[in-house]
């Protein structure tokens, strides 16, 4: 589904920034240009895949939450490279799932290959970085290069938990905090720095973006489990079938009964194995021990949380965008 | 073969910068540290796998030829910065090639997988960006960042061009320009900028760099058809069976009589299926239109050209170390 496909309804809270995205759209058109033809043509064949944009939206917003006055160009510049950094990421975390579909489109690696896919990642990564430097703001690099470093981390964190079935609650959350989270808040700090946000203020913002990217990683990991492919435009139960152990199962594996436990065991050893029937026996466990409504308040109670860290951050449309955009993190049905 | 084992006489001319080499290796081991283990292990496999380190000792020899003051710290960091660039460089290149071995010892997807290598890579390439950040000099990140996205297109140029036989000697330039000599040719800027050189002699530096990277580059593509195996630690013929298409081939395709360029063309359609008496006829269409020394000689003129662009350089031990590293870039046999 591209961009003009959306529902205006869904994302209607960005109103008050479309002129801000459309720059930053631009600014992303530009940047993926290169002479080397299939650098140019993988990284456009993402880009025009569209994508929800939120955490340029996020450097945006917090910017005009602060105040009027802060540089145009850079805050659209940095909101770019937010994405060019998130779109090398899909790149390469769809290489590592080996995944074939993403938004209902065909994935870069299933277009164009693994080997090239790699590569490309890399180019748009340096691009961020190189979009960056140009804008000249230390600030801004600081906190993209140390939330990409964590964003790998997570990502490393995440693939070499896979299919451990003692996977804690608090490795899950330090997973989503390296690889979402900490993205988000940086999005939002660099937009508090650029508007000239007071300490507090940027730390409120920090906060909220931190909050809202936990609420949003679970609330994304739940629709792996109860979403509807044709409004997420992936096929479901992908992460278990990888041995992604995310909040709902977590809760399954820790809160059933012994002998469900032992077979969830039994039947985590070989994800890749998995049959229909073991994927409605692992629905069944989580619905068991109220795994979905655990997760779903879980990501409902940080969303909350997000919302409160707004309370030192004066009142304006672009707050009741910020506002919006939490509930959104955790109602969105893709 | 780790640095310990590695000959003191190849690279002899590195002595004068012993002490700096050994602060870069200092500041290498402190950064590649992460809380996530697998990150640590990966990153230190590669680390530990020895390797020139040619780009840092470049980044020191620019500034220490340009003046003794300069700021250590600083010039350090940068220099470890191009090394973690070059060990993401050199991990996702063996994932992309699929190879098994460097320098002796299993290529960190050998030892634990493409996928998690694909995450790691990234991360490499994110401390980068941190290190250089911290360090704040705006200058070394645009030249980095600049010299990331032109090693990735290059990487890009060069798998879109596999296997293709109408592959120019220019197009083969581009690629070996922008995957190699201009990330040489940033170490040197670097290092000549954080010294405060002139314009003149910044110039030099970075058009010596650049030369002796084409030369470099050319010497590395001829040692895969004719080095030897227990020197280079990797197999022969790999560049050929992966579809490369490097010089000494390009001009086997472009001077050759027409009956042997048909038969190569037919062998080249399908690298991977290659015969070793195949490979036989490759290597002998190369010697017959005296390949392997006209690619020599290119190496030889670029490493000629390289020295002389020192000339605006003041005398000093580090000029001859510069001097002595374009000649081994050419002689070196491994």
């Amino acid at each position: 589904m591209t961009i003009a496909e959306k529902p205006a309804a869904e994302t209607s809270f960005l109103a008050c920034i479309a002129d801000d995205m459309a720059a930053v759209e631009q600014v992303l058109e530009n940047e993926i240009r290169s002479d080397v033809k299939a650098a140019y043509a993988i990284s456009g064949h993402t880009l025009s895949a569209g994508g929800k944009r939120l955490r340029p939206a996020l450097v945006v917003l917090a910017a005009r939450a602060v105040s009027a006055a802060f540089p145009t160009r850079t805050v659209h510049a940095s909101a770019a490279a937010a994405e060019l950094i998130h779109m090398a990421s899909l790149i390469h975390d769809d290489v590592v799932d080996g995944s074939e579909e993403r938004r209902g489109r065909p994935t870069a690696n299933a277009a164009f290959g693994n080997q090239i896919s790699v590569l490309v990642g890399d180019y748009l990564l340096a691009k961020s970085i190189y979009l960056a430097a140009r804008e000249g703001n230390m600030d801004v690099i600081r906190v993209f290069s140390q939330v990409t470093v964590g964003l790998s981390e997570g990502e490393v964190l995440q693939l070499s938990s896979a299919g451990d079935v003692d996977t804690s609650e608090e490795t899950y959350r330090l997973i989503i905090e390296k690889k979402t989270a900490g993205f988000i808040a940086g999005c939002c700090e660099i937009g508090a720095m650029l508007a000239e946000a007071t300490d507090q203020v940027r730390e409120a913002l920090a906060d909220y973006g931190m909050k809202c990217g936990l609420a949003f990683q679970i609330a994304d990991d739940l629709l792996d489990y109860v979403g509807d492919p044709r409004e997420t435009g992936k096929a479901l139960d992908g992460d278990l079938r990888e041995g992604k152990i995310t909040l709902p199962l977590i809760l399954a594996l820790r809160d059933s009964d012994a002998d469900v436990r032992t077979q969830l065991h039994a039947m985590l050893e070989d994800p890749e194995a998995l049959t229909d029937i073991d994927i409605k026996a692992v629905h069944a466990a989580i619905a068991a021990c109220n795994g979905y409504a655990r997760a779903a308040d879980a990501a409902a109670e940080l969303a909350l949380d997000a919302k409160r860290a707004l309370d030192v951050v004066p009142a304006s449309v672009y707050r009741d965008s910020l506002i919006a955009l939490a509930d959104y993190a955790v109602n969105r049905r893709r």
